[in-house]
């Protein structure tokens, strides 16, 4: 996000200029009436819903060497892990040899990008975490600690941010990238999501439009959200029966063009749903728009912008981060339809040339990145 | 908040220990009783309500000099006042003279902090923003065009965020800061508060609890709202009919004791309006707050941590910020209670030296500027 902050150059220009009224006219007049795109967007809906049910896993692929994933599991199954593990633990320092936790590796040598699920997944490389060793001493009681810290926020069934985690000992943990990333090793070493940690990452989605969804059993309406919208719970396993009659999922990029399309309640027009995570997608938006897809078969747009970080951006929703790639099963939403002004737009519809902003070769590396994962 | 997420220092210690539990317990047998904690809250709500209407205003006071405030304005007025604005640039020009804008100083010598308010006003001094001069000529240029664009916004009955305004035209702009702070002077320059340009800034605010509201017309039920709760509005002036039998409006630093409070629904056992920024207080957040402790007449309580980062965030609600001096009036919350640890509590309730954190400067520098603003 920082690098986005600085400075940000548009292939494309999604913006609004509202000067040169006689070309946007003109422009104007090229758009298809409402109804045809309704009757596209009518197609596309019934072509996704009929669309095979079965995704492909990862058990249905014949891969030489195997990888790894997490599942959601409930709380008594997660205590009990953690309980196995301290067991484990405590009888290998009583017969002499000390303690030893085995994590699943996150790095990127263990990391392997599969074109048939169209998303990034974990090897099934592990590393040993002994705490007599100089290096890893710091790291096996930090996980020691997260372990335990895990355990008691089950046994007290509530639900805790990785903020709120990390405050908890501020002196061992030093600063949060630590605990953290500790968090991750946790998940992958259990075989669960984070989720199922009970532990959330601080929620900054919001949604607006045609659906109707439960948060914590209260029914929200999210026709009746206003211009702020519904903002998106940050616990997954509290939503539940969702319900729509919308033609499309609208993923935006900026909580700019969210608050346009609100105000404008542009969901009457055309029946969507619309949703936005105010730049990089958090897990908590990554895991709606997921279940969404999921449960409601709607074909997903994307309206992200025409440069290197709106195509970063879309391969996050669509093909997951490499940090969390241990669960990029639940985290990503495939088959995305990439919505706006293309590159190949600049020309097609003249804009100028002092409207454009020459790239970085760090913008090209961007681009060029995203642009092979999502295409 | 960068310095904040790098290191922080606690004072006290608000975090949950959840190891020490016979001490836990201990503590807990000093807590009062629910009824006796709702009965004093009763009595505040009716001290708060009870209350002289009448906050002092700058007229009130006699200031040997004249201090500067900008009022909500409607569209049409703000258009006016911009249509004058280009016509006397016009004028001048036509007449030989270029053009200069006169921009109401926003430094830190023209800020004046009045102990009667208890908030920063806008001291008189203008300066003026010549384009026919080499230091100014970039400057009253992004002015002109922020001013063009402002009246574009107005004249389609639109909101735009900041960030929008920016994107509109980043050749000239460069960066954000500079479009933020112009639009600043243009706020000043036509005595008009943000809100009445029709920019708002991105919103992160959420709220959750016993209130009542309508967001563009829609009803919200805030005891409705899940977990994640409602996100606030960033055009306050959409906001409108609010109703609630709250005690208390509960002001919370982070996101994660949000989340926690609404998980147990909290607002059911003690009735309030639980309301957070998540971190540094927004504009949106800020506007909300106040809008909610004028109309409802409650008393506002704030959980914030016992540090110094937790008293600059209080501070920022109550007192304002310099960079915003000129809406003080809009921006700002006075009397608004501490609630939770203070420093002194680290030895009544015998908190370790080791879960205490020495401050640095830094810390100690922001804690005093901090305390004596609201204090």
């Amino acid at each position: 996000m920082s690098e986005k902050k600085r400075r940000r150059p548009e292939l494309g220009t999604s913006k609004r200029s509202r000067s040169s009224s006689s070309h946007a006219h003109e422009l104007k007049n090229q758009l298809k009436p409402d109804t045809e795109i309704l009757s596209s967007l009518h197609r596309l809906r019934a072509a996704t819903q009929s669309s095979s049910d079965q995704t492909l896993t990862l058990s249905d692929l014949n891969l030489s060497s195997p990888c790894r994933e997490v599942s959601d599991l409930d709380s008594s199954s997660v205590r009990l892990a953690i309980e196995r593990a301290a067991i484990a633990a405590a009888r290998s320092i009583l017969s002499g040899n000390g303690f030893s936790f085995s994590i699943p590796s996150r790095s990127s040598s263990n990391q392997l990008y599969l074109p048939e699920l169209d998303r990034i997944v974990l090897k099934d490389k592990i590393s040993s975490r002994p705490f007599a060793s100089l290096s890893t001493v710091r790291k096996a009681t930090i996980t020691a600690r997260v372990l335990s810290l895990v355990h008691a926020i089950l046994l007290n069934g509530i639900h805790v941010t990785k903020r709120d985690l990390f405050y908890t000992d501020v002196k061992l943990f030093g600063d949060q990238t630590q605990s953290d990333a500790v968090l991750d090793d946790v998940s992958c070493m259990l075989g669960c999501t984070r989720s199922s940690l009970h532990v959330v990452a601080s929620e900054k989605g919001v949604v607006v439009g045609r659906l109707v969804f439960s948060d914590d059993g209260d029914r929200i309406d999210c026709t009746r959200m206003g211009i702020g919208g519904k903002a998106i719970p940050p616990n997954i396993d509290r939503v539940s029966d969702l319900e729509s009659d919308a033609l499309f999922i609208l993923l935006v990029e900026k909580d700019a063009a969210f608050m346009r399309l609100a105000e404008d309640r542009f969901y009457n027009r055309f029946p969507c749903i619309i949703v936005t995570a105010k730049g990089q997608p958090d897990v908590a938006t990554r895991l709606f728009l997921k279940k969404m897809k999921t449960e409601l078969k709607l074909p997903v747009l994307a309206l992200v912008d025409s440069d290197p970080y709106g195509l970063k951006i879309l391969s996050v929703y669509m093909c997951g981060s490499k940090n969390m790639s241990y669960d990029s099963s639940n985290l990503t939403t495939p088959d995305i339809k990439w919505l706006g002004i293309r590159p190949s737009d600049l020309d097609k519809y003249r804009v100028p040339e002092q409207c454009r902003l020459p790239m970085t070769d760090q913008d090209v590396k961007v681009g060029r990145i995203s642009w092979r994962r999502i295409s």
